[in-house]
């Protein structure tokens, strides 16, 4: 399991489809001569010379709606239409980023909005692995919790990797402390999300990684899914395809109600939710959804003498300015800016950019010696490493933490090959076939991933140097989804490409001491990127928000 | 009553403050060291260096919350938040507009978006003339509508006017060719806004002018008065404001509501409302709102079977392509680009620059011709100019249209003293005592206005010519709102100013021959502006939304 989603929270700042050609210039969309029929819905038209408006072949129809398969071959006026149509949609409904070209766009809110890139509508996504995605969410949650309180098993786990990569050492001396002073955490809040991809030749759900710290998306997932819901309710009888098939996603409301309960299990009334920020974060709409979500809403309670009483109010801080500001109080409580802080939901934090100086380590150590609910605490940060994740594949392993044999049977049948790089059956084996592997390096962010003849290369340069640098990586079967046409949408261009998807599933998790409050999934989040990418794991760039139509 | 609303549909465009010190940089608020207490909410924070955030001063408050009636003492923390949380707001529901900056944001719908300017908070404004202005909404809805049937009052009106303004002249053309051909508009509907001021010296409500044209900012307006009852509902106790006393406004839902019942009237289901835009148009989300209301509701319909099965769809037309795509049937039926037009909702063509050469007239005459219901008519056009405001100021002329002498007396009531410039008494007392009057041209648009000595000079230049120009302007009695003291916030960035407002009512006129189907009034808008501008109408810039506060 791969810690944190950098390349995601980066997402909407580096991304670009360098190369590719847009609609509106040189490509030639091809005329759908049998266009579906009864098209009663006449398509809203827009006025200038990019969309080119004309009337939509009402007499090229044939009279019973059939399925789309191949988006690029959409009719070019309809196609217009639904780009049109998803750009004010996407602007009135706050599905918006900060636009890059704009220096201030993420530094103040309101200034140099863009809408988010996305699909332009959903992709296929076969219902039965979407049901197994969705069991597998509660099950993945409870292995976080139980795995994050073996604190030996994260030490030794990451004993190797601790020696060549100085980010998780730090992060592992953090864990350190906390055992050695016999820190708990009785209140524990997980927001999760687990990627997945569909491997075409065995048509099986493969995960790529669990994220247990800053899972980005959840405040601007649900609104493409409701997005392309409201296109298909009005464009889906020209499009052959059912809006009802776009699974309800829930992902801001759920991710807010989740923070919302952890603040009434703190009860503190006057305590805040503070989010941990990155300076500059472009991103910044995808985050601003869940605090507003969290201020507009009451918070269910176990007081209920708390409803229609106090609002859950955020605020935002850099780890920078939580060293500034921030002291704990002789009772454990932590105070930031003359705020008594209940639970603290990191946005940033999770790759070693975040940590330029000392000051954001002292901060990241005050946050975990403190009583607040931490989202995630360093125990739950380290279960989601790519380490962990590979040494949970092996045999055995997840029998240590869970004892439910048909839970294991349906987390193991998720896992990819996964294998240490003192493997050696694994390394000769990836040496000789190069192409169906992936080497991971433990740091994040998208771009980082060894793929085809450089696996090869790199793992007999590891070999021949016999350094410990081999720690640093994992070897992870590679997994090869379906390429598909799609249409996507960035910057106001249409681009028809051929892409693949990865599938996210958020969840959260609560528990008070014994009490497991809440353990459920919360929504999903499709990512759909250009497949001349390389990246078999996230990319930073080259991406696009999406949803999945269920098939 | 002024014809259309100019000013205010390029209000986005030209919006700006110059010479005023933006509150970041030079202003020193005052600090209210007796701030308010009970302060259970406490404000979210950012984290960028523009909002330095501070702790709530808890400490320096007081225990009863009372009302902060300068907002300039706001405490500056307090502020900051309010600012933050306004612009996060604005974001998230689609408060927006176009940024001229950008080059592409009048031109594709998701780029270059930029929050509408605001006022951060609303306005104080009395509720007694506030019932006032929404009594008089249906009285005034139905005051145009029989002064569009007298085609013969309308021409004699403005048959002075026609000799020297070129635009009216070409609107009377059409006039005339439609009382020639004998042409009825059995279903008509009007989307008005009256604007008023409030004098302080006198306390009366006196109305500026009558919008029967292309009313812009009933998409916008409501989000203002949504986001004031949000802020005010979380920061209410320190502000010593209630969130109630913020008048629920439905002004988009309204007006998308009238055009789907006149869309309802027509009895076309495949046919569709058609928007008559203005090309690179940066107002284009105030639109968008009633085109996406419309779109997402089903009709009220007097066909209950038409529920469920058809949605009210719009397209986007400038009159040059109307001209080129348009025609009309041998039954009246309009049909342009291919789709047939129910409803015409003119947002261009109320000024003489939405006419650059003869295809626009083309396209005016020839919607004009069709049997598709116009919003509005020529008629209602020509019954909104100021001349036709003037005339119906003049004694016992409203009686010649109204029979109710209560309505009358309401209407006579909210009357500013209007004289034509052929009243010599008016012309001498204006020449004596200039700085009580307005000069106002039948032109549109903000900036066309004279004041002051202007007034004076350009009386004796008329007078010593002898020309037929006077024709082109009506004298008004000078309105002199209260000047307040108010936080404005524009790109960004956050202004103290002192201003004056402008509160507009939208109203919804819709019948079927003899059957009234809706009267009604329709939410409203305010608009505060920065008040060293002389403007004593609507301005073009310095000015932003706002909502009114009862008292």
């Amino acid at each position: 399991m791969g810690a944190g989603c950098s390349s995601s929270s980066s997402f909407s700042l580096s991304l670009s489809l360098p190369n590719h050609r847009p609609l509106s210039s040189s490509s030639s969309p091809l005329h759908h001569p049998k266009s579906p029929s009864n098209l009663i819905i006449i398509s809203p038209s827009s006025n200038h010379t990019f969309y080119s408006h004309k009337s939509f072949p009402k007499s090229s129809m044939t009279s019973s709606p059939k399925s789309i398969s191949d988006p690029h071959s959409i009719d070019s006026t309809l196609l217009q239409n639904l780009v049109h149509d998803s750009l004010v949609w996407s602007s009135l409904h706050g599905l918006v980023v900060g636009d890059r070209n704009v220096e201030r766009s993420g530094l103040v809110p309101g200034v140099g909005l863009v809408h988010a890139p996305i699909a332009l509508l959903p992709n296929s996504f076969p219902e039965v692995q979407w049901n197994q995605a969705c069991e597998l969410a509660p099950i993945f949650n409870e292995l976080v919790d139980r795995v994050s309180l073996d604190g030996k098993f994260l030490q030794d786990t990451l004993s190797r990797t601790k020696k060549v990569d100085v980010f998780t050492s730090r992060l592992l001396d953090i864990h350190s402390q906390m055992l050695q002073i016999g820190k708990k955490e009785d209140i524990r809040l997980g927001l999760h999300r687990s990627d997945y991809m569909l491997d075409e030749k065995t048509n099986l759900l493969l995960q790529i990684e669990l994220n247990t710290i800053s899972c980005s998306f959840s405040g601007l997932g649900c609104l493409v899914s409701k997005l392309h819901r409201s296109l298909l309710s009005h464009y889906g009888k020209p499009l052959g395809l059912d809006s009802q098939k776009v699974p309800i996603n829930d992902s801001a409301s759920k991710f807010a109600d989740a923070l919302a309960k952890a603040w009434t299990e703190y009860s503190n009334p006057s305590a805040v939710v503070m989010v941990v920020v990155q300076p500059g974060e472009r991103n910044m709409y995808d985050q601003h959804w869940l605090s507003s979500t969290l201020k507009e809403r009451y918070p269910f309670s176990h007081n209920p003498e708390l409803i229609n009483t106090h609002n859950v109010t955020s605020i935002r801080k850099t780890l920078a300015e939580i060293d500034a500001q921030g002291k704990i109080l002789s009772d454990g409580t932590l105070q930031v800016d003359g705020e008594t802080v209940a639970v603290i939901y990191f946005r940033a934090g999770y790759a070693p950019t975040d940590y330029p100086s000392e000051s954001e380590w002292k901060a990241r150590l005050l946050i975990e010696e403190s009583s607040a609910i931490k989202c995630p605490s360093i125990s739950y940060h380290l279960t989601g490493t790519k380490k962990v994740q590979q040494e949970l594949a092996k045999p055995s392993v997840l029998e240590r933490f869970l004892e439910n044999k048909d839970d294991i049977a349906k987390l193991r049948k998720c896992f990819a090959g996964l294998w240490s790089l003192d493997d050696s059956d694994a390394v000769k084996n990836a040496i000789q076939e190069p192409g169906a592997y992936v080497m991971k390096p433990q740091r994040e962010g998208g771009g980082n991933n060894i793929y085809g003849d450089d696996v090869k290369e790199t793992l007999l340069r590891l070999q021949k140097e016999g350094s410990e640098e081999e720690a640093a990586y994992i070897l992870m079967q590679r997994i090869f989804p379906t390429v598909f046409p799609t249409v996507l949408v960035r910057d106001g261009i249409c681009y028809k490409e051929h892409a693949v998807s990865e599938l996210g599933i958020f969840s959260a998790y609560l528990r008070n001491k014994d009490m497991v409050i809440s353990n459920e999934q919360c929504g999903y989040l499709m990512r759909t990127k250009v497949s001349s990418s390389n990246e078999g794991g996230v990319a930073a760039g080259f991406a696009v928000l999406d949803s999945l139509y269920l098939t």
